[in-house]
């Protein structure tokens, strides 16, 4: 059972604004769920239309109807099961490595695409701009598969982190060296710019390497890859040089 | 103005049977619109909010107030115009080049994405399995921004054409040879994976040479790279031995 005040509460998740204030956030189908509640993160509420369900054959849900898991879920076809997670502190920056920068990534779809690259290519760190989606949309939460919780993404000023690191900054450009002949260290950083606009101009400023990915088209028409594609393409480059290390 | 008629019949064409049927399918948004109309596409309707609209200052759309949009519409957030193109046929298959093959590819989002890839990578011509996603889905038109115009994309069975190519078949497997130790020809076939299974068995059987991303994550959790971010990484290092001849 869900009262009236809870399901106003869980909605209320759906926006920013109330998982900043309430610093919960929802997450939707048991294998996300089960991720999260394996990884770092502690879970606060479990509802299930299906009461055979079980974490770790430990965590019961409550059990609700279809109708109210439709009216707390953020999915047009609800899944069997929706909880709500306790939004884990970012961790302090480091400065090493390989970390990506996102300059206003505005698609929250995209931005769960680029933290399943990051974890896949053992990138640690996700530096965001503040205008960047939300970490705790539930599309970034759905995109992301659970490799959430092996990131860690912090929103902060681009300008002070690029300022205060002392990696080698590139960033992706359409007018940029072709990264095929560029030489890539194994540690650096990395700014991927905003899917209409590109990089900012004051972040452009702070960097020292301009790379793109040439087209081959014959027309030369397509515009521009879409970003998360463009940076699954520039982390295999710059992986690439561990690889049989 | 629409009538009662026109709204059933477009809102028809959000359906596949009925774009197949009648051999038209549906575009939004004024870009979109533009650039089919701008190659090979033959349009038959257009429908905007905004009398102000044309297209290359000859084709006006007809007036229609924002309640039918809505009606006749794809999208959420309708944009202020659609039209209705027609089909263009399929051109016949050819065995040269470097082909792009979809073994069951589901998600519309992924197919669009894919084919802005092909575009940007200069690949003519896409293979889909019969059971890929639709390619003139709406989902799909939205997402491909008018590449569609510039690849042939061809639903047929894999079986019969990999059995009829001379060209070397690749795959991308997850236990394949790692990518970046593999000699890559310039003319090949590249065959892709389902979302959720992989490649099917007989399509398997049927591939040469297996290619895999390798994973640089430390835990080794992440389950797969989506199929989209993979096709980019796969694309980029076939063509990126074209680069700077």
């Amino acid at each position: 059972m869900v009262s009236k005040n809870q399901i106003k509460r869980i909605t209320g998740l759906h926006q920013k604004k109330f998982r900043n204030e309430q610093q919960l956030f929802i997450a939707e189908g048991i294998k996300v769920i089960q991720e999260l509640y394996n990884s770092s993160f502690e879970i606060q509420e479990f509802y299930s239309t299906d009461s055979s369900l079980q974490l770790n054959n430990k965590v019961k849900p409550d059990i609700i109807s279809e109708t109210d898991l439709k009216k707390i879920s953020c999915l047009k076809t609800p899944n069997t099961c929706l909880a709500v997670f306790k939004i884990a502190p970012s961790k302090p920056i480091k400065y090493e490595g390989l970390t990506l920068v996102l300059d206003d990534i505005r698609d929250p779809g995209n931005l769960g695409t680029i933290i399943r690259l990051c974890d896949w290519f053992g990138i640690e760190q996700l530096i965001c701009s503040e205008e960047t989606a939300d970490l705790y949309n539930p599309k970034v939460i759905q995109a992301t598969m659970g490799s959430i919780a092996r990131v860690n993404v912090v929103y902060t000023s681009l300008e002070r982190f690029l300022k205060n690191t002392k990696q080698p900054i590139y960033g992706a450009f359409m007018d940029g060296d072709v990264v095929y002949e560029t030489e890539l260290p194994t540690t650096a950083v990395l700014v991927m710019g905003n899917e209409a606009n590109g990089v900012t101009a004051t972040v452009e400023a702070l960097i020292q390497k301009k790379i793109s990915i040439p087209r081959f088209g014959k027309l030369q028409k397509t515009e521009s890859l879409n970003v998360a594609t463009a940076t699954a393409i520039l982390l295999s480059e710059f992986r690439k040089n561990l690889s049989g290390k």
